[in-house]
C-alpha cells in the first residue's frame, strides 16, 4: 500500500495541490486564504484523495474526473481538523501552532467554516455530469452530518465515568468511519459504479474504526504531532483503552483514573499519564486495543470478497496499513 | 410588507417548522438535536423563509416546492449566528444565553456545523428536479463563501483605525447582503425564473447593505436581544457610524474612540458605550447612517423597475420596510 500511494502522491500530488489552489487562491482575503493555506501546507499524509483516486481507478473510472472530488476529500479532512483543534483545545497541529492559536479562535471558527463550503465548491466545478455531482454532494452531506453527530457523541462521552464499549464503537463509527469511507463511495460513484457504495460502506464502517483504534493508540506513542505524546489524556477522551480499563480496574483506581482525565488540560501533569499509561499497561488495554484493530481489519477484509478484484487488491491492502500503522 | 410577512407566517409558519423537524428531529443525539431547537425555538423573524415564499409566489411558481429551500435558508442563518455568537463572544441571543453559554464552546461549534450540513440535506431531499437541486445547492455554496469572506474582512477591519467607507462597504455586501439575498434567487428558482436572479442580486447588493446599517443603528438604540444596547461597541465592530465619525473627529476624540472600541468587551464601561453614542451625535454619525439606509433602500428600488410586476411589488415592499425596521 505505501508503495501505491507514494505512486498516486507522484503522479497526482501535484494535480490535487493545484485542484485545491483553484478552489482557494493562496492569496485573497487576509487571515483567511492564506490561513487555509497555513494549514494545507503543514502537510498531513493525503490518503483520502489518494483512496479516492485508487478506487476510481481500481474500478477502470476517468481518473481525471475524480481529481476535484479527491481534493474535496483532503480539504474536508482538513476543515474537520481546524475546527477539532478549537474543540479540544489542541494548540499544536503537524508540529505547528494550530490555525487557531496562529490566527485567533474567533478567525479559526471562520477559517473551517470556508474551507467546509469549498468541499462543494470543488465538487460544483468539477466535470461530472449533473446526476454524478449531486450524489457526491449528497454523499458529502451525509458523511458531514455523522460526523457532527459522532464528534457531539465523543464530547458527551467525557462526561461519562463508565464508557461503555457499544457506545465508543458507535461514536468512533460517526466521528472516524464516515469521512474514511467517503472517498471510496465518491471514487466509486465517479467510475460509474455506484452499486458498490453499499459494499464499500460495510468495509469502511469496520476499516475505519480499525483506524481510530490505531489512532488511540499512537497518541500514547508518537504523540501525533500534537505536541507529545498523551494529548488524549490531556482531553479527557474515552479512547478504547480508557473503556476498556476502566471496565478491569479497581474502584480507586477507576476514581483516579477519571479524577486524570477530568482535569483541565493545562493542568494535567506528567506523572498523570504515566500513571494512566502503567494502568492501561497493568490491565492489558493496549494489547486489548491493538487484538480490537487487528481483528476489525480482518472484518473489513471479509467484506470484500464479493467487490471486482482490482478493488479488492487496493482496499485489502488499505486495511494492512491502516491496521499497523506506526506514523 | 408587515401584513404580508404575517399572512405568509399564518399560512406557511407551521410548514416552515416542519421541514426544519424533518431535517433535524428534536430528539436525537443529547447536546446536538435539542441544541439545535434551543436556537430555533429562541425565534427571530423567520423574515427569509417569507421572502423565498413571497418570490415565488409572485412569480407563479408551486409554492409547496419551496418549502423546504425556504426552511434551508432559515437554518442558513441561525447557523451562522451560532457561530457568529462565539466569534464576537455575545453571550446573549434573542434575550436567551446564546448557544454556547449553554451548550458549551466545543459543542457550539459542532452545533453550528451539523446545521450548516443540514442546509444541504433540505435541499437534497426536497422535490425539485435534480437541476434545479444543483442550482440551488450552487447558489447556497457561494453565498457562505463570501459570507465567510465577509466575516473575515470584518474582523480584519476590527484592527483598522482608519477604517475606510469603501472597505466598510464591500464587507457588509459580502457578510449581510448575499445571505439576505439568496431567499430571493433560489425563490425565483425554484419558480422556473433562473433569468431573474441577476437582476435579484442588483437589489439584494443595495438593500443588503441597507439593512446592515438598519442593524448597525439599532444596536445602539434597542440592543437588538442582545443583552443592551451596544453590543457592537463592546465587540468593537466598525460600523458605517465608526468609520463616519472617524473620518470627522478629531485626533484626540478619534483616540478616544478606537480605545473604547479595542478594549476587551467586558471591560468596556457603560460611560464609554455614552461617550461613543454622544460622539456620533457631535459628528451627525447617526443622522449620516440612516441617509445611507435611506438612499441604499430607493437605490434598490431602481432595480426592480424591470423586474414582473408581483415580484417588484413584493421587493419594493421589502425594501421600505427593512430600510425601517424597529426592531
Amino acid at each position: 500500500m505505501i508503495e501505491e500511494v507514494e505512486r498516486i502522491l507522484k503522479e497526482r500530488g501535484k494535480q490535487i495541490e493545484s485542484e485545491l489552489e483553484k478552489a482557494v487562491p493562496r492569496k485573497g482575503i487576509a487571515n483567511l486564504n492564506e490561513a487555509v493555506w497555513y494549514h494545507l501546507d503543514s502537510g498531513g499524509k493525503r490518503i483520502r484523495p489518494v483512496l479516492a483516486i485508487l478506487t476510481c481507478e481500481a474500478l477502470k473510472g476517468d481518473v481525471s474526473k475524480v481529481m476535484p472530488f479527491a481534493a474535496a476529500c483532503e480539504l474536508l479532512h482538513n476543515w474537520l481538523l481546524v475546527h477539532d483543534d478549537i474543540e479540544d483545545g489542541d494548540r499544536v497541529r503537524r508540529d505547528k501552532p494550530a490555525v487557531w492559536v496562529r490566527y485567533g479562535m474567533a478567525q479559526g471558527i471562520n477559517i473551517g467554516d470556508f474551507m467546509s463550503e469549498k468541499v462543494y465548491e470543488l465538487v460544483l466545478n468539477s466535470g461530472v455530469d449533473v446526476n454524478t455531482k449531486l450524489e457526491l454532494i449528497s454523499e458529502i452531506v451525509e458523511t458531514c452530518v455523522r460526523t457532527a453527530e459522532g464528534q457531539a457523541m465523543d464530547m458527551n462521552l467525557r462526561g461519562e465515568r463508565k464508557p461503555e464499549e457499544k457506545d465508543y464503537m458507535k461514536m468512533i463509527e460517526l466521528k472516524t468511519a464516515w469521512y474514511l469511507t467517503l472517498p471510496m463511495v465518491g471514487g466509486a460513484i465517479v467510475a460509474g459504479r455506484r452499486d458498490l457504495s453499499g459494499k464499500i460502506k460495510e468495509f469502511g464502517m469496520k476499516i475505519g474504526p480499525a483506524f481510530q483504534i490505531a489512532d488511540d493508540l499512537l497518541d500514547l506513542t508518537k504523540g501525533k504531532g500534537r505536541g507529545e505524546a498523551g494529548s488524549d489524556i490531556k482531553e479527557g477522551k474515552r479512547s478504547i483503552m480508557v473503556v476498556h480499563c476502566a471496565s478491569q480496574c479497581s474502584e480507586s483506581e477507576r476514581k483516579r483514573l477519571f479524577g486524570i482525565l477530568g482535569t483541565a488540560r493545562g493542568r494535567t501533569r506528567r506523572e498523570d499519564i504515566e500513571y494512566v499509561r502503567r494502568l492501561f499497561e497493568k490491565y492489558g488495554s493496549l494489547d486489548y486495543a491493538m487484538r480490537r484493530a487487528r481483528s476489525l481489519a480482518a472484518e473489513s477484509k471479509k467484506t470484500t470478497s464479493s467487490m471486482p478484484a482490482g478493488l479488492r487488491a487496493v482496499l485489502d491492502d488499505f486495511a494492512d496499513y491502516l491496521a499497523e500503522r506506526k506514523t
